[in-house]
């Protein structure tokens, strides 16, 4: 039987005690009480495609550059034909511009708007079903050994979400082993820095799993596939259209994972269960993320 | 001493058995088996102002109406001067139609958009801090005695998150009666669906508290302000700018609240604390709202 264990080495990790992050304020308890609290930082990040303004984006503000580039990805706006050749963050203008070889216009596409499950900016929702048109994904295998070594690794990552609340978490995973966590205080947000961070790294997507704390939504099942990652898990519940385009697109979707317990609702075909759910440990109260069935 | 008792004679409440809100599911769980699970329905609703399509919202689908006029009431494309003429959904085609006496060209809102905290589409960030300018929140007052009942009364309300999880809600409250509580994917529709509730019924904002599942992020903040209401209350954390701009404008924002727990970080002058917090029930596990701190 498969052993539950993982290599905690992350590229990137959270860095809760980045104090850029977080600030200290004060306010009153129940009883009145003047106490410290840490809250979480949000700053406006505007982001630019060559000389056109895109979208303003709130952001915890770790990853500037990465959240551009993955947002310019997600969106179609920048494809594997365009050759980025500078990605430049001004701290004092809250403002990155990505520059590519070739410029192209997408005012068409910022013409429309849609909300997505409440959810994004700028996400053209017709554009983004198309996008998924050309969408294969690799078969893979997926372990449920590594699922369990990666969700208990996760829950017990230090983060600012222990620290501070109010933040969502995905990462970037191969096989048992997190290797890129990003936080911000938007899901997405989170999940466009970890496609920035793919993109300049050139890292292949067809060996990962995405995990997030957030719920599963259309918005999130799609950004996955287009990213190219065949498998996409979540602590959180489902929607109903997220479930049938992950089945139309034959990604792999497993959610409300806590503890031994799971659903797979699509993609059941990757899935390996090759250890004993009653083997798994519970969770540490004290370490367990909340699920974010909100 | 005041009570802790409520009213518990919502006006609009969560409608969990709406079959039309959830969908059957079967996946597999972590031994395999096949399972049966509801999962909350997502579907798009375009809004359009006059003839001019304004955004693709992704919605549970219970209120479209509502949705549509508190989404362009919170955009400010919408105003008090407006004489909204008639709102017209089509379910065959997924679209609201908010018409107007008189049509205003909204153009120019239309070409920037931000993502604020990773939510809500079409938001002119700029705008919407501009649109705080004019805003004065009224004196009111608020005692803890009314939020730790409105907190009860929520917290056991069935809704469709106790059913199928992956769902933000929102309750509009009076002192200590919740009133109108709004559920759906994406927490910004639940709000805006109130504002358009509060629009087409012509209610006052100034004796109300709005009670969020949700991250108390600049945006929430922002759009509590802009419906006039003094009082934002959740469960879950705060952002640093929302504590700002909560403080700039001279709203209460009480968050963090659980149990006989809370902490005010703006505002505080409106709080009358009436109660012993000691005396607070401890949180029912079963019918515990997790937090939102996702």
């Amino acid at each position: 039987m498969a052993k539950l264990t993982s290599s905690s080495a992350y590229l990137i990790a959270p860095d809760p005690n980045n104090s850029g992050l977080t600030r200290g304020l004060q306010g009153h308890d129940q009883n009145g009480d003047l106490q410290d609290i840490s809250v979480v930082e949000e700053r406006p990040l505007t982001i630019f495609l060559n000389r056109q303004e895109i979208v303003t984006a709130m952001t915890i503000g770790d990853h500037p550059e990465y959240l551009a580039l993955g947002f310019l990805r997600n969106q179609g706006m920048l494809t594997d034909t365009d050759e980025v050749t500078a990605v430049t963050f001004d701290e004092e203008l809250d403002t990155v511009v990505v520059r590519t070889a070739v410029e192209t216009s997408h005012e068409e596409k910022l013409q429309k708007k849609t909300r997505t499950s409440g959810c994004a900016v700028g996400t053209v929702f017709g554009d983004m079903m198309d996008g998924l048109e050309g969408v294969t994904l690799p078969s893979a295998e997926v372990r449920t050994s590594w699922l369990y070594a990666l969700a208990h690794e996760i829950n017990r990552t230090p983060s600012l979400y222990l620290e501070a609340g109010a933040i969502h978490g995905t990462v970037l995973c191969q096989q048992n082993r997190p290797l890129v966590y990003m936080e911000d205080v938007g899901r997405h947000n989170a999940v466009d820095k970890i496609a920035g961070w793919m993109l300049s790294q050139s890292v292949s997507a067809e060996d990962k799993i995405l995990y997030t704390t957030g719920r599963l939504t259309s918005e999130m099942v799609i950004k996955t596939a287009m990213m190219g990652i065949p498998v996409l898990v979540s602590r959180s519940g489902f929607t109903a259209w997220g479930v049938e385009i992950a089945r139309e697109i034959g990604l792999t979707l497993i959610g409300r994972m806590r503890g031994q317990r799971f659903m797979c609702l699509s993609g059941e075909e990757r899935l390996i269960r090759d250890f004993d759910p009653s083997a798994v440990q519970s969770e540490d109260k004290k370490h367990r993320r909340k699920s974010a069935d909100r």
